[in-house]
């Protein structure tokens, strides 16, 4: 046994207790009986400890430093790079200070849900402050010297910079809101009215899954109040929700899942339960999601064959053709919470969060005005004021989780699904005649294999350079926005 | 922070971890993907691996020296007994040993469902051969120079000897025979005909489970295609299943898995997550699922509810009165397959596995005798001749397993459960009228006061003799068995 293989065989089985911890939480979502909290939140805390001393254990230092690294191929030199990546990062965070991050955002989670609750600022200000401190204490520690936010970035997207993600949502923002601003004042389309059976959009969403890809033999699809994606490699389950007068909810939603859902199931088996078995990054991983959701699953062509499926499902629902049903699938409405942003609008959302989480991180913005920061900012983005804290700065839960450098992943993720879906179209011309019969495989075979398939074994944005044949950018994303949007909206 | 202290946080996050890995297996028979077994034999692997470490723990040993019992209570000494033997029997078995043996056994569970499908005992023999001289060997370094078989025993009901338990089953046996011809020679009641929808039964059995106080909030139930109970404390699920034609096996698995599932429920919470905090043998988990079955379940005054319950829910389903239903629950068939037989051969289909597996062990019966040992048995106990070996010797998965001392458990739950059932009897004269209206928490109560909430703080025995009265004996089951078919079968 060399080193390596050491090294791979104890990682092998972190990955799995990984696996196993990240099963707890999709149970806790779907299953777990009611009064089951305090026991579960003893058996997460006792899953994490043992993953936590795995990710620190000295050995696994003794043996990255055996290594030759010119001894390996280009796949155990990219599992080495993991590897390194989170010993390192395990490493540089002194124990007591990550041991006061989890007591103060297990604190501070209850104070925002009391906080937003109650409409008050004020509430949550102090611990946010605390959670604030801590982490860029752990960003400066992590970047050991180094630019600070980025070092929070590396967390979720290594290999980007704030810098590069600031000149691409710099150049989306006007362009955006002035998109915005040209669709408001134009006539919009109808809304979805009616009242449709639970049971038949869960017959209609499982339809959907298989339709994309997602495999059944490996995952399972359950309901849950927040949709997610859960696992990889043999066993990767989604979930989605459903609301009796809004059945695109339950449908996007589960396009949107089965895009995490069939990246991770979509992975080189040869991978299962190492490093590169896992979605790169969460930029990568929502560039999958949302290029499933909205590039093919609000397309023209495709929603053109879901309008025939909803009429066969629920009989007439109101809606005369297709046309009328993509546009009404593709509405913009004004709204205040991010969630549940169309696909013009979410972005405007993520780069609010970006600019201003770099300025408290960077202390350019002070905690006691980070209300007024964020009203300011809405107003000018959307031509609306924020009326209530829980429609605002309140609505999310991420800042008192700490997490820092994960919102801009999400938009990060749309230009990725820019570039992706621009290289795609042009390697498949007659995509939309598929499309059309409701045949997603030569997109999601061509996403397979120019992105999925490689799981972590290029960097996140060498995996969009491959796949897409340039750098990213955010051109093709605003391209293909301003040109939908255009259309539907007669500009 | 005294050693005891230390030791118990240890033990608290052992405990948590097992819930974990005990649930894996929940999931595994209810909710895993189809094609995700080598996954999760990884995963459970990787938690075997944890839980055996800390099992293992020098610094278990060491606190257990520190620690003088003197100063602790009783409910602290009674979580010292309970460390102190896993920490012990841990480290009597050599690592080499326990490796060879989850290996072998592993193996042999294959080997033995290829056996069972072809009917070919001679293909499972070698690798039985290798588990029973394994399993010899564990014996042997955990009697350290005792009782072999007893320490075996000790696995699933410590406390209790070969000895005893062969003395009980020893006075059962003749009589039970007795008792099986008489029935035999006696006309019989009709059999259940009809088909009954699979949804109802489902709901029935949710109905039935709350009757019999499992709390929901606490658990759940689900279809699995063998009946099981999972988990402790907070999280307690139970499964059941469903046959068009056989709603009792529905029902009747359903309240015995609800046995098992109240018992680790109504453990006082102060035990949550601690070795007190979990049913303190297999012995007395199956008095607690076979009284709640039979003694309750089958009832006259029980089953007369249960009628009325089926004609709400089926309307006619050909059984004209609560007389008939009462003995049509209670019929005597002939049949080769213990987990199918009915109350009164249960039993015997466990003494001759008790005897066998214990001939085995001692070196009085060698396995190339097996088979013949087994069929004479059963022809002498049951009257007719084994057909073929999946209804004989190659019917239970448990010898493959490694399962021995296990067997007589549950015929030694069924002794238990006739001495609680005669001192509730007593206890409560009345008990017949509230069953008769499907109230059973008048029992229910007594046996969480008097068995269930004490969870491991007693020694089996002294559980169930500070219950009934007295030491346990064979005697109340025999006479309540004898009374009722005799009544049945009108003997």
């Amino acid at each position: 046994m060399s080193a390596y293989d050491d090294l791979m065989l104890f990682t092998r089985d972190t990955q799995a207790l990984a696996q196993v911890a990240g099963r707890l939480g999709w149970d806790q979502e779907t299953m777990m009986p009611r009064e089951a909290v305090p026991q579960r939140a003893e058996e997460m805390a006792a899953m994490e400890h043992i993953l936590h001393e795995r990710r620190l254990n000295p050995r696994v230092g003794e043996w990255l430093e055996m290594i030759d690294d010119a001894t390996l191929d280009d796949v155990g030199r990219a599992q080495l790079r993991h590897i390194r990546r989170d010993f390192d990062r395990a490493s540089k965070v002194p124990a007591q200070l990550a041991s006061r991050i989890a007591r103060v955002t297990s604190a501070a989670q209850g104070k925002w849900a009391e906080a937003r609750a109650a409409d008050d600022v004020a509430a949550f200000l102090p611990v946010l402050s605390e959670v604030i401190d801590l982490k860029r204490e752990e960003g400066q520690a992590l970047a050991a010297g180094s630019n600070v936010y980025d070092a929070m970035l590396s967390d979720y997207e290594p290999g980007t910079t704030g810098d590069q993600i600031a000149s691409m949502f710099g150049a989306l923002r006007p362009a955006l809101t002035d998109l915005r601003v040209a669709v408001r004042a134009a006539k919009a389309p109808p809304k979805l009215s009616g009242s449709y059976d639970e049971a038949a959009q869960m017959k209609m969403t499982r339809h959907l899954a298989r339709t994309f890809g997602y495999d059944m033999s490996r995952g399972r699809v359950d309901k849950a109040v927040h949709p997610f994606s859960s696992g990889s490699g043999l066993d990767v389950r989604i979930t989605t929700r459903t609301s009796p007068s809004d059945p695109f909810n339950c449908f996007y939603s589960t396009i949107h899942e089965v895009g995490h859902g069939a990246y991770e199931q979509n992975i080189d088996d040869a991978y299962l339960l190492t490093p590169l078995g896992r979605g790169v990054s969460m930029g990568v991983h929502e560039s999958q999601s949302r290029i499933y959701e909205n590039q093919i699953g609000r397309s023209r062509a495709f929603s053109g064959w879901l309008f025939g499926q909803m009429r066969d499902a629920f009989g007439d629902f109101g809606v005369p053709d297709a046309d009328t049903f993509y546009r009404i699938v593709n509405r913009v409405n004004d709204g205040f919470i991010r969630t549940e942003a169309d696909e013009l609008q979410y972005n405007l959302h993520v780069l609010l969060r970006f600019d201003i989480e770099r300025a408290l991180m960077g202390g350019d913005l002070q905690v006691g005005d980070l209300e007024a920061a964020w009203n300011d900012r809405f107003e000018t983005d959307f031509g609306y004021a924020v009326d209530k804290p829980s429609n605002g700065v309140l609505q999310d839960v991420h800042w008192s989780v700490g997490l820092f450098g994960y919102f801009p992943t999400y938009s990060l993720g749309n230009v990725y699904a820019g570039c992706l879906h621009e290289a795609m179209r042009s390697d498949l011309p007659d995509l939309d005649i598929s499309l059309a019969s409701g045949d997603t495989t030569p997109a999601t075979d061509w996403l397979r294999a120019n992105v999925q398939t490689h799981g972590g074994l290029y960097e996140p944005r060498e995996v969009i350079e491959r796949a897409a044949g340039q750098a990213p950018t955010e051109a093709p994303l605003l391209a293909y926005l301003t040109t939908k949007f255009r259309d539907i909206y007669d500009l």
